[in-house]
């Protein structure tokens, strides 16, 4: 048994480039200059044959396409068992959409998910005959895959945008917004991929594990104002910056973590160029950014 | 005034390759042997500036990054003005939701179609406050974007498939499946990437046309069950074909068009491999394969 994660996107709603943004990097990674990364998921196995992926993302056809152990193994057998998703946000569910095509897998997500889903008639393209709609709750252990458990646990975040009332709440606690406890045989992974806080279940959640994938929005909390392409701070849209004294660099510096690795990255963030002084910060802070088609195995 | 047209995308739902399909045509995509294909989706200018794309896929960010004509002109300046829909499917509207990011744009659709989005809350990801929503009625010349103007007509079809009940009419008219027909200056051509039936009124409507883009979904109606991947006739999805004595190359054999364009095309479909005879016979007929990238202009 060997774990294995393959980032099918690493970047955040939107994608590099995003298709309205002209900002640095985008035009960057519209010239090739810098790689272009597609939106937010995770493909996992325990076993390299049979696969979850933790997000579906509006890119996932062309992530399929670029990814060889998610290819047909037949006429229409797929490695593909199961999708997990970690809140409703449109980066996270918008690919169930592609998912159509009388294909079976069960589909994973905690009561307050499945609700946002079961909300819009759409989803029901995922044929309830083939799909198996699983609901998952927290702290409860879930084989996703074989030999892949998933426990999911509450992440401080808030409700999808578009279900945004008048006032919103940016660090709720419930299951809108979950972390992923991903275990296999003794290694022990975390998929994290919004947060707004790094509180201290979260820190002693985290501490010792083997690989942890998390939230690297925005470089700093203020990065879409300041590149006049937005209103909106980090912390508005429930993600913790990596940078300053409440960034995440600073959160996990005292934690003991196999290995750290970057993902939902949004489009600003000068992570992505590989030559910017603040990827050798992250990297010099033991982190490594993600990207698209990177795999990791345990 | 020059019309041009840009296929952005010239397969059916599903795209080539389709995600879980290992059927011949969509082994070759993978492998590089015949062009991969996106789903179906055209772009239209009256000026080559101003551009309205007609549906909005599932891969329309990968469409709009590999085109260069609708990239961004400053940091948040497109030359998207709108966005029109023929029908509810999903392959029409899923794009819909990548289009998010407060960016100002028309949104044109029937009373019908304009229903089955308010139906579903997510697609309120496209904030009212910049994408105005205009209801379109049959028949009703507007003004999509400069010097272009599109009029929608009825066109035989069925309502989308997750919206289907028991029994389902696949010869519909109403506004739930529309055509399009675009005028720039002198220039007169048809989108109908949906056609259950061409029927006389249809028939007297595109004679004299300059320019057809037209459903070229099967090259037979029971194909899929040939290839073993689905139950479903071309008829029972609401396409005519290609072949055949009911099929589009007859329909179309006497009737005066300059150009005529075959876009929509199922993954199953044998025209979509370049040496194939069917691709041959369409061509000796007059026909262009619509392909990803191709640029039509009158």
């Amino acid at each position: 048994m060997t774990f294995r994660a393959r980032i099918l996107g690493a970047a955040a709603g939107g994608g590099l480039p995003q298709w309205n943004c002209g900002c640095e990097n985008c035009n960057l990674a519209r010239s090739g200059d810098i790689p272009a990364q597609t939106q937010s998921s995770l493909a996992v196995s325990a076993n390299g044959t049979d696969w979850a992926i933790l997000n579906a993302s509006p890119d996932i056809r062309q992530q399929m396409a670029d990814c060889p152990v998610l290819h047909p193994t037949g006429l229409r057998e797929m490695p593909l068992r199961s999708v997990l998703l970690t809140n409703g946000d449109i980066d996270h569910v918008a690919g169930l959409l592609t998912l159509r095509e009388m294909q079976p897998f069960t589909l994973y997500a905690t009561p307050g998910i499945q609700e946002v889903l079961d909300g819009n008639p759409i989803f029901s393209a995922l044929n309830a005959s083939v799909v198996d709609r699983a609901t998952v709750h927290l702290d409860k252990p879930t084989e996703i895959a074989p030999g892949l458990s998933a426990t999911l646990f509450s992440v401080p975040g808030k409700v999808p945008l578009y279900l945004e009332g008048d006032t919103v709440q940016t660090d709720l606690l419930g299951d809108q917004t979950v972390g992923v406890h991903l275990q296999a045989g003794e290694t022990d992974a975390y998929y994290i991929p919004g947060c707004a806080l790094l509180n201290d279940d979260l820190r002693a959640r985290l501490n010792g594990a083997a690989l942890v994938f998390f939230d690297g929005t925005l470089w700093q909390d203020d990065e879409m104002l300041r590149a006049g392409i937005g209103q909106k701070t980090g912390k508005r849209m429930g993600h913790m910056s990596m940078s300053g004294p409440d960034g995440s660099l600073a959160a996990f510096d005292t934690l003991d973590v196999g290995r750290k690795v970057y993902v939902h990255m949004n489009n600003t963030n000068p992570v992505l160029r590989p030559a910017s002084p603040e990827r050798a910060r992250a990297q010099a802070a033991g982190w490594t950014i993600g990207q698209d088609g990177m795999e990791i195995a345990t």
